[in-house]
């Protein structure tokens, strides 16, 4: 199946977006790649309509509009979207959807990138474990895990013949379960000229390797598609909230100030109509 | 007393810049002409968070947002804003208030004006009983009554000694009880040179006449601030709400399609904020 829209994030912003595109008949799927920051707000007070509540009743009451419209949200993240024709491919953990257009709503992306993570990107270093990890069948990688899912992705590739070693935070059962090597710290640089030769902790050390995996909960948004605009690191709409890739609308925080609720379900409605106006001429 | 923030309309856009202007500690007006077009919508299934609920009860609902945060609402017009200085003087049926910003949420203007009423605006033709009613004490005027509350302004013009003709579509006991002429129809023409000479009905009759009232229930945008700059009818502004008047924001409906209520939410809430923004450098 082609979906007609694929909505990458399941914020206010998303999920508006879902629901009228919805109502104008048009098949979606929300991808909800983890926990979205309003659910860590407090009190919410300036959305009209809801003068106290929390931001986790909020987000539930949100998420009720959506799936009582039978709308599906897969709890999924997606690694990189490929434009192709009339048609988008989406790499979800490694399945391969189409969709007719897309819809980005990836809130705001706060890591910067670490010492030649950009320069190396595709040749050794990579985000996505169910992508790329069968190019290091018995080679030896890093995993930077900052997701919260990075040890299933780790174990997955001990499962493959990878040669893993997990850096992150903290150690947990499923890299203890698999005998994944674990080392407490954080990934400070990608070291290599042309490919990766080895990773810089943030303590100094220096461990060789053939690849790099940095498992963050979001992805930058002119990594998920190459050559999308951003100005300031917010990715660049007109008035419809379209992109300068036709097809791709993008909605809420992921297009900057203010990072407010209201916004971003506004944002979320006009994105949706302006897709559906874009798919009825398509 | 000067406000910080006088806010034309309460919609939901009007609406929502008041929580978010209040937020911010800013002392806020709202001023609400008439029925909203959102008090007339059967079900509203698309504002995130509300998968069921009417129009009108959706109105209450956000109204009760603003009422509980003890932001005056005051059910009056607004006939004209004029810019002195830093601040603006907006009258609001006959009296004048001041303000230091002015945030438009004043929805959709469908009115087409009638053939010289553009031309002949000031002279005389008014939107403002109290305004401009002592300008033709003992003169004769033609009141067209299109507002729930011409009649009321009607007979203010008769107490003050002016002799009116009502036309509209249909008499009501005010009129009558005020033994006020009435004419039933509506305008087509204003009649004059410089100055009006008389009025074309739409059954072809001339009455003439020195002054003509139209009373609309609302009034086009660069009717109520002069200069002010539009597109295709919708108040022209920038990603922050600002229109080209220093201090003067819009939101809404009145700023172009969409017309949903998400949107106008939306646009309220950055309304507010970039005119929170404004009055701190002030």
């Amino acid at each position: 199946m082609i979906y007609d829209s694929i909505i990458i994030g399941a914020g206010p912003a998303g999920l508006s977006a879902a629901i009228n595109l919805n109502g104008r008949g048009k098949e979606v799927l929300v991808l909800n790649g983890g926990d979205n920051l309003l659910t860590k707000a407090g009190e919410v007070t300036n959305y009209l309509g809801f003068p106290h509540i929390s931001g986790s009743e909020m987000m539930s009451t949100f998420k009720s509009h959506v799936t009582e419209r039978n709308i599906a949200i897969d709890n999924k993240k997606s690694a990189n979207i490929m434009p192709s024709g009339n048609s988008f491919y989406v790499n979800v953990e490694g399945d391969i959807l189409e969709s007719k257009s897309i819809i980005l709503a990836t809130g705001v992306f706060k890591a910067q990138p670490v010492e030649n993570e950009d320069k190396l990107l595709g040749r050794g270093v990579s985000y996505c474990a169910t992508c790329d990890g069968m190019l290091f069948r018995n080679k030896n990688v890093i995993v930077w895990g900052l997701a919260d899912n990075a040890p299933e992705e780790a174990a997955f590739l001990k499962s493959i013949g990878v040669n893993v070693t997990f850096v992150g935070a903290k150690e947990n059962d499923v890299i203890t379960q698999n005998e994944i090597p674990f080392i407490k710290g954080s990934l400070k640089a990608v070291n290599g000229e042309n490919k990766v030769s080895g990773a810089t902790l943030s303590n100094g050390d220096v461990l060789p390797c053939d690849g790099i995996f940095i498992l963050r909960n979001s992805i930058a948004p002119d990594k998920l598609i190459p050559s999308l605009a951003l100005e300031n690191g917010y990715i660049t709409v007109d008035r419809k909230m379209q992109t300068n890739i036709k097809g791709v609308f993008a909605c809420g925080d992921c297009t900057g100030l203010p990072l407010q609720v209201s916004k971003a379900v506004g944002e979320g409605l006009i994105s949706a109509l302006a897709c559906s106006e874009y798919l009825d001429i398509q």
